[in-house]
């Protein structure tokens, strides 16, 4: 189908999935998709274990993007037969893999995580290097996310790094790619911005090496105010490629971390 | 052809490109695609005159995301033979639409933009209000950006301007989506970060109105030290449409800044 995603994603809900529907003789599939981060496809495949065995509905397990989707699909004489199909198979996947799953459909990784961060009143700062803005550009893409996103900072040069309050000893020390500089982004975003959390990415995007590590070399910070943490990442297929995942895995830290908050307080 | 775009222009190029000119029966198909901006589709159209009505090579005039492009499309026996078809036909189109002609084949916005200021020694920051992080995230797609690239600020709070040294009193006297604002966060991103031109960007992404202004309204400003100016655009089809819509815009503006400046040069 041609044209941009937004034009094709409404031909085929419009018209090419219809008409699917019909051709399969009487019958209709319907598709129920959930979402996870922080496992591996193969991991979720095993800890599914006999479920991916069903013929009806059936499931199918694809990494994505953002991170392994699990597509339970049924086939039943209406639309109503098929979701009561699909439901009880979905509640047995959410049992087991339930602290992954962070959406579901056409839900995506920034909506999910301004949805939380609207609700629990907190607002959000990042300052990237590698990643250039894109991450600050996908929280944004979320309509009404002025309501939690203050600022982004897009510190490429290590002076920016330092005139927005990083330590300089520690980029002198640690190097400016490192976990080091990382937390310490994700605080001095924070802090700059008046903001609840803070989130920091410093990496090398590639294609060149930087500082002898190599392209796809990436740690993210996350910073609460009391505590930083930060997970890394060494992933190189390009340039853009590696900007993505980058950009992934900090939502799905900021997702991670809303959510335990969220389950902390309510306990 | 399925796949994420690299791969797509990938197989485009190794495998269907070659498949195709080989069923044009002993004859080959050249193309060379000429990428304008500022100027319309039909006002090109119009400049072009009878050219547009040549057999072999082809003219076609199609508008894209980032301007409008004219493809010469030459058929003969051989490669050689088609580009010497080609070859006159883009000298005659270059001569009218000279000034218009950013770039050729596959290269982007960025990548010219990136090249000129790098040659003339220049560096480059930027402050975004609606378009998130697009244009900052843009630029740094291009290898060897950090090499003029200096910071982006994303300011999507009206005190996260200020505090980055947006004037308090235009904000108040012109609203945050003015041309005024736009060209002092320009200049404002240019001093903060000690760069030699400034970027500013400021408008209402959508779906909503912002300050009465209908989305899709955004002012784009550029300083260079000495002088501001700014470009206005009231453009809707979505949220994500009016970012990279903005981000064009902003980076055509750069590209005719630094190619004016280098003309200016070398007279």
């Amino acid at each position: 189908m041609p044209g941009p995603p937004p034009e094709m994603e409404r031909m085929w809900n419009e018209e090419v999935a219809p008409r699917l529907r019909e051709r399969v003789r009487g019958a209709v599939l319907v598709t129920r998709t959930l979402k996870t981060i922080g496992i591996g496809e193969g991991h979720l495949d095993e800890m599914l274990g006999e479920l991916t065995r069903s013929q009806n509905p059936t499931i199918g397990v694809y990494a994505r993007p953002d991170g392994v989707h699990v597509r339970i699909g049924a086939k039943a004489a209406d639309e109503e037969s098929a979701r009561a199909l699909i439901a009880p198979m979905e509640e047995r996947v959410r049992a087991i893999l339930g602290e992954y799953i962070w959406g579901a459909d056409d839900e995506t990784l920034e909506l999910v995580v301004g949805r939380l961060l609207r609700e629990r009143g907190l607002t959000l700062a990042t300052m990237e290097s590698c990643t250039g803005g894109l991450l600050a550009d996908t929280i944004t893409n979320v309509p009404g996310s002025s309501a939690y996103f203050r600022a982004g900072y897009v510190a490429y040069d290590p002076e920016v790094k330092v005139a927005l309050g990083v330590q300089r000893g520690l980029i002198e020390s640690h190097g400016v790619v490192s976990a080091e500089v990382a937390a310490d982004m994700a605080r001095a975003a924070r802090a700059v911005a008046s903001a609840d959390i803070g989130v920091g990415i410093t990496g090398v995007a590639g294609p060149d090496p930087l500082e002898g590590k190599p392209p796809g070399t990436v740690h993210i910070g996350l910073h609460d105010g009391e505590t930083a943490q930060v997970q890394s990442m060494t992933f190189y297929q390009g340039r853009l490629a590696t900007k993505r995942r980058a950009v992934t895995i900090a939502l799905g830290m900021l997702w991670r971390h809303l959510r335990q908050n969220t389950v902390r307080q309510g306990e």
